[in-house]
């Protein structure tokens, strides 16, 4: 790797109960706010963390509007659709996205739907948004996507069958708050499927083609607080010195994949996610210990170096036995969060096979920072091992 | 620590020649370029490193202005004085920084000075820039101060025998170029002296009173880089990959200090360069041991955490031991690189101890952040350590 870039949020604030002070980090912003949408989702609403919002907004004066219509793992149309009844009508200092993955992904399109003039489908792909777009606040509820410090959104495209990525620098937002106190009453499946996609992020990009030094910190300090902290998020929901470790550790896993790119594993939850709609953090969390295993003889040193950061004792180990470990502790850590393991519960066959692998193999972008290449044949046989 | 913030310049570029395709990178800002001032010193002209990026934008039609006249370490008279012979009275579209500290902090403050109007004097301090500067580009060839990431820039002010800081989000820059080629002519004591000096902003933010979850990962991953390599880039300046992890670990040393602070240290340096002249890097690198050991009590368990990325084995050790052995590595670096040692070859005296610790202790801003409170009698008894 000879060339390695970064770039993130402008401005980051972490810590409990950040929300509740949240009109003292607009300052950083440095812009004249008087009106804001508030994009969320009816869990952010039960969960009282809309009301914290709105409240601390209106008590400066700012007011706010509401969406709680996107959809989880949006849709082209779903987006589009809130664009038209919101931002695309009406006018926004800053757009302030409350919730999971599909929520930052979804408030950092509309803002770039607004300023650049064209539909959602002419952004599909890598750089193709050529204006910067409204100010954005993006404060994650899941951990999670590390989505508030990408420069990616996903869209899901249910005719094709695919989800496909906006890649573009104007994507990232200016403002992060990570608030932990937001996320203690995250389910216990969510929190488990959404730590282990964390925990893949930070994994595929250290094992990527373009790991590079920058990548390779934020990578192996998100294994490091994804591994020691998300069996405790997930028994005990309430722990929020494990609920702050663990946005840390997803908003690490974001910055891994920016600088590296995540691969195979999340190349081939697109088609689990795009035809079967199943949920993003579930699809890569069944896919990630077997193809490890199958990446692994491509990249024993790599994963081997993986090991300590996870907690496994390596003293005695050789760097086969100790990548193997790694292996063991994400096969155990999918037995002890619950992760499913059979597609067929999600309407699956072997019939499905073929055209899933053939999808997963033109999610190039992906495929090819994995370290090993994957063949039809290859990615077939690691989606049979999930039909039990 | 509840609260925690992060910010960083706008895109980082890094590996080798980054520098020679210095065009490619501008694309970027997504600005009209047309007009460049670079800012450097007649060492980087020595080193062809001035042509390099002279050629490189001049190849793509960007005319490019020169100033070598910003002194080491510069006073708030050279800076305004460099301000008025260029920026203050020619339109650039970009101010590129090439070189040390000294040339990024001042690239950080003309860019400043051109869009707020006011003098130089009334921005020393905390947030008192009101707009933004023009767009920066900042390459740093010492590695080094982290300046090209932090929102600091320091003035020399020779009447009151103080160095002081301008800190302000405004001074992040909009591109970082890491080029490990400019750095491999780098005299053996500036590489020595601005090496111990990234190490300090690492570990000063490492155990400050404002470390956090953010700063702490950038500051332990310095900590390692820098233990790992600067001899190696001391003995052997042209080894690439060494002076490339060097400029890595520089830059995290910037960005730990810019989430959590330095402490007791660089407060106790600046006396040292705003009346003795003494550059600061070798005015940190003097102190550091004295002081780390003066503070020890105070964080035994931190200063253990330190010795692992230090590569010391700590199997065997209590946390006393583990902490003991990092100041004796500390000191073992000094020594290895030389680090002068005797503030009397600088002019010090015994009867300019009483002035400087006064000088030292109404540094508050940085002070606040030491984890052992110290008073007149601790400073004057460190500066005596001293004083061979
Ligand atoms: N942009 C990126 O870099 C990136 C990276 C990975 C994934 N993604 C995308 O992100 C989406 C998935 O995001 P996700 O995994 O965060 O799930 P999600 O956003 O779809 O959320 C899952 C469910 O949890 C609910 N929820 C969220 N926070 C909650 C809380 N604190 N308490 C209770 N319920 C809560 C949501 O309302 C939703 O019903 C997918 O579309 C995926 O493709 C984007
Ligand atoms: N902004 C911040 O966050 C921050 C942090 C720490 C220190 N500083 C400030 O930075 C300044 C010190 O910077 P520094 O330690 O980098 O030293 P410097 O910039 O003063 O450089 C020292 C000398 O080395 C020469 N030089 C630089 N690069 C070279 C190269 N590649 N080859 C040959 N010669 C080279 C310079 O021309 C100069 O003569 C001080 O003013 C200090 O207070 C700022
Ligand atoms: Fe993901
Ligand atoms: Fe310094």
């Amino acid at each position: 790797m000879t060339i390695y870039k970064f770039q993130t949020a402008e401005h980051i604030v972490a810590g409990r109960e950040v929300v509740d002070n949240i009109n003292e980090h607009l300052t950083l912003l440095n812009l004249p706010i008087k009106h804001a949408l508030l994009i969320t989702q009816p869990a952010l609403v039960a969960a009282g963390a809309v009301e914290k919002v709105e409240k601390a907004l209106e008590a400066v004066g700012i007011t706010v509007d509401l969406t709680t219509d996107v959809e989880p793992e949006p849709t082209l149309e779903n987006i589009e659709r809130v664009f038209s009844e919101t931002v695309g009508v009406k006018d926004y200092d800053v757009l302030i996205g409350l919730g999971g993955g599909s929520i930052l992904d979804t408030t950092k399109l509309l803002s770039v739907l607004k300023t650049n003039d064209t539909a959602l489908e002419n952004l599909l792909g890598t750089d193709l948004v050529e204006k910067a777009g409204l100010p954005t606040i993006l404060i994650p509820t899941t951990s999670g996507t590390g989505a508030e410090v990408t420069p990616n959104a996903i869209v899901t495209l249910p005719e094709q069958e695919l989800k496909i990525g906006v890649v573009s620098r104007y994507l990232l937002p200016n403002l992060v708050l990570i608030d932990p106190t937001l996320t203690t009453g995250l389910p216990k499946p969510i929190t488990a499927a959404t730590g282990m996609d964390a925990f893949t992020h930070a994994l595929e990009s250290y094992i990527s083609n373009k790991a590079n030094p920058i990548s390779d910190m934020f990578a192996l300090e998100s294994i490091r607080l994804i591994t020691a902290n998300i069996v405790t998020a997930y028994q005990n929901g309430a722990d929020l010195d494990a609920r702050e470790k663990m946005l840390i550790g997803s908003m690490y896993g974001g910055m891994a994949l920016t600088a590296a790119g995540t691969a195979a594993v999340h190349a081939m939850a697109y088609p689990l996610g795009g035809k079967y709609k199943i949920a993003h953090g579930v699809a890569n969390s069944m896919l990630l210990p077997h193809v490890t295993q199958f990446n692994m003889d491509a990249m024993v040193d790599r994963l081997a170096c993986v090991a300590g950061p996870m907690g496994i004792d390596t003293k005695n180990l050789s760097s086969e036995e100790a990548a193997q470990a790694v292996v063991d502790k994400i096969k155990e850590l999918t037995t002890v969060l619950e992760i499913p393991q059979d597609l067929r519960e999600y309407g699956v066959e072997e019939e499905s096979i073929e055209s899933m692998a053939v999808a997963a193999l033109e999610v190039k972008r992906l495929m090819d920072n994995n370290p090993k290449t994957l063949d039809k044949e290859d990615v077939k046989s690691i989606y049979r091992k999930l039909l039990v």
